[in-house]
């Protein structure tokens, strides 16, 4: 699996540690799947949880992990006070089926910390989002934490956003062909393809997110450039409700990823440099 | 009723035509009512409109009288092959009652020319649009046109945007309340009192949009400044769909307001002195 995003990040953004939960000693060959690489970063990041926090809960098969190690730990009373504001109906059934105590932005509209997975990191650690289709309420939360950790596994390591996969738009169901048009035609200069995303069940059904909006998915074959000015653009157009870039809002990345030199797996913390509270 | 624009528009963009629809003579006292002058400014648009034309129509008291007239001349067979793209259901539902063939952006993703009204027009020709709750569909179809003519009695006239009134936001129904709070938080420096859309009906329910969403209106004691910015800041939001803020968009203006010098009613057009074909 490629990690084309290390050489640049540069040292001094790098603080290597030893995995608390991957005590493998220098075994001739290591297999860990790519769930365990997840789950590794995962419990990582839940070590930043302090009892009577307010918690962002992201969305999707990373984050799923964080929720269920949080769950465990208030189980276990180690872990106490906690209010979770889940960022996607999804996690809200999970957390409420594991029986963490959930609240919303309009009752706490200040979150301590949000933990959640991500589609692609840059070596900014702007980040792409919403493949899995909740980007907007994800955006909406992690733009109210005063910290936001970020959990991956090596995959999602890029050289520039938009270099591994689709970054998805999310726009009203009115007149969603126009708009989509209007994307492809925003990111001409990168040879953009937009393309509706579906329920995938063949029958060409839209892919309908939790606010009742469809997803567009851009697929760049050249690098977007300035990503500030991309956004902009975006949301400028009538029609886009939100898209997926991230920026400037991930204040710590945590990657699971092979140290050959330690000869085993290990959570390598990638700490940004300047946090949004800087 | 206060005309408060008039002096800073500069005579360079005011053209002065006599109302084709209101030949009165210098009676000694004219009374018109405020949608008498809608009327004579919507007939004055509906000259722009010629056969083949695919055709924005605009929502609203002053849109309904447009829509109305266009009917009325394909009646007539003074116009034909019309194509008419309407900005709401409501609209929808005017244009089709009366005959008008309708279609949508997707078919017909350039439009000739859409007519509409506005809640206030300042000296730039920038608007503010959506008190009726169309904002979204009407900013859809009338940046994808050619020319955007809007039609307003002198009311709507305003010396700079959010100086009469509410400026609209569109956004989605969760987490309003952490919205509301952030959009006003925005425009802290103005002053800014945000209030969610109701129905009226006294219960407090939300007013729902065509797409299914709030609206949260933006009152200013303060002028807001940087329009541009002020957009962006906006749309930046995660929660925001869209805005009532139409800037650079409209081509023409026609204004129904009474000249004194003439002693009658006439529509007073008010040129944009640099269409977006320029």
């Amino acid at each position: 699996m490629a990690i084309p995003c290390l050489p640049l990040l540069g040292s001094e953004k790098l603080s290597m540690e030893a995995g608390p939960l991957s005590p493998l000693s220098s075994p001739p060959q290591v297999v860990l799947t790519q769930d365990e690489l997840k789950k590794i970063a995962a419990y990582k990041a839940v070590e930043f949880v302090q009892s009577g926090m307010v918690l962002g809960l992201g969305t999707g098969s990373t984050a799923k992990h964080a929720v269920d190690r949080i769950a465990d730990l208030l189980r276990k009373g180690k872990l106490k006070n906690i209010i979770g504001i889940p960022t996607s109906k999804k996690t809200h059934q999970q957390a409420l089926s594991l029986g963490i105590p959930l609240s919303d932005l309009d009752s706490h509209p200040i979150v301590d910390l949000a933990i959640d997975g991500a589609d692609e990191v840059d070596s900014d650690l702007n980040l792409v989002k919403g493949r899995g289709g909740s980007l907007l309420r994800e955006k909406m939360i992690e733009s109210a934490c005063k910290k936001f950790v970020v959990i991956v596994d090596e995959s999602k390591l890029v050289s520039h956003i938009g270099a591994n996969g689709a970054m998805p738009v999310e726009i009203v169901p009115f007149c969603w062909k126009f708009t989509q048009e209007r994307l492809q035609q925003l990111f001409d200069y990168a040879s953009c393809m937009a393309k509706l995303r579906t329920n995938g069940g063949g029958n060409g059904e839209p892919f309908v997110t939790d606010n009742g909006n469809y997803i567009v998915d851009l697929y760049f074959k050249k690098d977007i450039g300035d990503l500030r000015a991309a956004s902009d653009a975006i949301l400028r157009l009538a029609g886009v409700v939100e898209h997926g870039m991230f920026l400037g809002m991930a204040t710590t990345v945590i990657v699971a990823v092979l140290t050959s030199i330690m000869r085993r797996y290990s959570p390598l913390v990638l700490v940004r440099k300047f946090s949004r509270e800087d």
